[in-house]
């Protein structure tokens, strides 16, 4: 075609304005994982999360302080500071502050006691299982909103973790775990399959979730999942996995495997459960953090090893597609538009859910 | 002076308004050097022209292709797709675009039928010698808009082909063409000589071309032009040199050298033609094709290096220049101008004439 | 604290908004180093002061002359061009210009006259002692605005010079200056002893100047003060430092050394001076400058040479402070707020003094 047809570029034009992108302020009123676990001691760490920076750390008593990290005073980042116990000492003037963010010492003002009610903010953590959650939003941190993730801490499950940094914007992360249709292209050296991207799917579109179930049956397995199955010699497996947006924090992806053949009620079944935790650092950058569990072959820590492998080696392949998009979207015109098809109905129900989120906080 | 005299800043000021600078919206309503021939064959070439990102591929009939090089669907770009025969699968949902840019297949869709209509624009192309000319503009490709290039595809010529990126907006290179005083200081260690900046020189503006002809009679030619012509050892060589600014995206040159002293009915002469194809990239970054020319010595292929070579020293002079001066152009400040003299007779013509141009099309 | 009290974010807001800070403009009218005496010879130097880029050379009668580093014909870089005698010839067409920025040769006007009246703005120099001033004011330069630096010229002192790029504005070099509580932290591994935040100190605020005077008696000086005054193995030393900001581009820091057990009349004392010389490069990086001298040990190179190193190392901390300042700063967003606290009132004192010059030349 010379062009497309105006109407076509208008229709997609008019459509994006409902949809979040990589420009659309981030939600704040949501957990988002700051940090795992076993990353946070007696140290102080710096993070950038929704843009504003961080300082984390774990006081004697274990629990974790969580404060801006910038000094009240003259902005020197407290992170380059010093930790004196369960304090921090400013590296600069050395205002001292307590694990709460409160100013309890400034040295200049000598013998005068110090100022009351300085300080910088503390933001709230949770801590669950491999999990350090933080809330960002100017609102009272709700326990309640913190997603569900009992499958980690079963003794059914077997979990390992891991992270990597994307140079992309969290939207077009979600919007690529929303559809599975790119493993047959994106991910067709690692595990994808040609078949994947042509097999059935229903959209859940609801109020708690969004979600894409998309069933390959019968299949032949790739090879990451036929070993890890010993679904080895056969094109007649099942491969079932549900996208399920669940926050603007977390994707859960949880994948059925079973032979096609055999009957329901006494096959063998293997569940994969990933967590994508996605945190915004800035607009066009993501704490990709996830957890990767199983709830077979448990204490095979070598089956444990191999699929996390494989699994990093097809994240790559996302974290370099969509940095390669990053790229296309930084630098977009006025004349850019999106088109969306019947698959992408998930993926626009997401993309609207943020854009009304980040909508409602910017009223407020 | 402590300060040049305010009349003089307000009047340098005033005349800038009128002329094109590095800021100076592109004119896409001409043809452009898109590639050289030899660049694309059956492979996804990706290329930025006037700040549209294109992709660019051969098709098994040896016509060329030249989209948008995004997808349609999300942006992803095709050049990080795969060509399969004469389409481009788009890398990340297998998108299927035919050469014309139309979708194809949407693979997602299953049985459903491919939307009709979707797809990203084709730009036209056409093929001519040694060079790819693309139309970027909005309205029809309007062939006879395309510059003559005769002696290309003459066999009293023979030539070569060159390519550099430079960092600089393509107006200032114009400019640098159209005034070969620069020679005798720029060039001063390649092919320039110090007389050739005072040599005389008319200026020709008129509707369908702007240009300078310089004539340095009688000169000593630089090494480079001496044993390419074999006038060495005289210091009554002619050098006459006619820079034409032809449209936005070509300037020639075109020098005769001749023994001056020698009747004009019998000496020989020497003719060199080097059309300068200029594509900008992007405001600061200039695609600088050149086609480099002659007639004489024809089938002599180590003459052809010899003068290739030598040219691409001093274009490599330019280009260092032409960067250094992007560095001020770029951090300018309100208080900048500019002062022209009575050589600039040409180069203010083409910089108005684009200016112009530029404003014709944005107020379209 | 969850949050610091939205009054104390607001009267820190609203006391900001009285203070210079990273983003106030420059002032102008005020003499600042362009650089070091010795730097300058017969050669082309650019240098970017305030925002502007300067040519600066010596002349064969030694005169030192600064001009606007580009040529006012199409803003090639004066100090890409060559020196010809005490001329500069421009290194595109050819401009040339004498020591007072006056075009007196245009090459490619042929035989007809130069014009008159073209050139560039040359600024006003003055050489005294190890240090070239320079005024980028728009009015006169006025010579009594100097601030004094007799000391340097005494035979009684002797001293050193050195110079380093700080990447961070010379309003937070100033605020550092001026609260030497920071030695006990941020030098706490040079010259800083951990009982020097909490020495008494004195602030000044007047009208010429705006001054902290720190006594610290007694104290046990750090390893750089005692070997280099001897005063090694007592812990009754006194350390007394006046910090004087004395122009926006100028801060002295003298200190006293004595023995505070021996009678005032008879015991030695050593004085220290520096002058911290602070240009704008751009708002975000500064050239500091400092000459550090002393009244003791006049002739020991060693001596001097000692002190000179320790003092670079904790230089150099400072810098790394302020860079990662600088980096907090220009990424600070619309809830930034800083506090001050008692000794704050000479920083206070000299932020509101340059804001108020700053808009000042603003509204001029």
């Amino acid at each position: 075609m010379t062009q497309p047809a105006p109407g076509l570029i208008s229709a997609g034009q008019t459509a994006m304005q409902r949809m979040a992108d990589r420009d659309t302020p981030f939600i704040t009123a949501c957990w988002y994982v700051a940090a795992l676990s076993g990353e946070i001691g007696h140290a102080l760490v710096r993070k950038t999360i929704l843009g504003k920076h961080v300082v984390i750390y774990r006081t004697s008593t274990g629990e974790v302080s969580a404060l801006d990290d910038r000094c009240a005073h003259r902005s020197f980042p407290l992170s380059a500071g010093k930790l004196d116990g369960d304090t921090i000492v400013c590296g600069y003037h050395g205002f001292r502050y307590n694990a709460s963010g409160d100013v309890i010492e400034v040295p200049s003002q000598g013998g005068a006691k110090c100022p009351k009610g300085i300080g910088v903010r503390r933001y709230a953590i949770l801590e669950r299982g491999p999990l350090l959650w933080i809330w960002m939003g100017d609102g009272e941190a709700d326990e309640r909103k913190l997603p569900a993730q009992g499958w980690m801490e079963s003794h059914k499950w077997q979990y390992s973790v891991g992270y990597m940094l994307l140079h992309g914007n969290y939207v077009s992360l979600h919007e690529n775990l929303l559809d599975l249709t790119h493993l047959s292209y994106l991910h067709a050296g690692t595990f994808g399959t040609p078949d994947y991207a042509r097999a059935p799917f229903d959209s859940e579109v609801g109020e708690d979730q969004i979600a894409v179930v998309r069933r390959a049956v019968p299949t032949q397995l790739p090879v990451l999942w036929a070993q890890a199955t010993n679904l080895v010699d056969t094109k007649t497996a099942a491969r079932i996995a549900r996208s399920a947006f669940l926050t603007p924090a977390l994707h859960l992806t949880s994948v059925d495997f079973y032979e096609s053949t055999l009957p329901s009620d006494t096959r063998p079944e293997y569940h994969i459960n990933v967590a994508h935790l996605l945190t915004p650092e800035t607009q066009g950058s993501t704490h990709y953090f996830f957890v990767i569990g199983r709830d077979f072959g448990l204490g095979d820590n070598t089956l444990q090893g191999f699929i996390h492998n494989n699994l990093i080696e097809a994240f790559k392949e996302d974290k370099a597609a969509l940095e390669m998009l990053e790229g296309v979207l930084e630098s977009r015109g006025r004349d850019f538009f999106e088109i969306s098809v019947a698959s992408d109905a998930a993926s626009v129900a997401m993309r609207r859910y943020l854009k009304g989120k980040s909508d409602t906080e910017a009223r407020a």
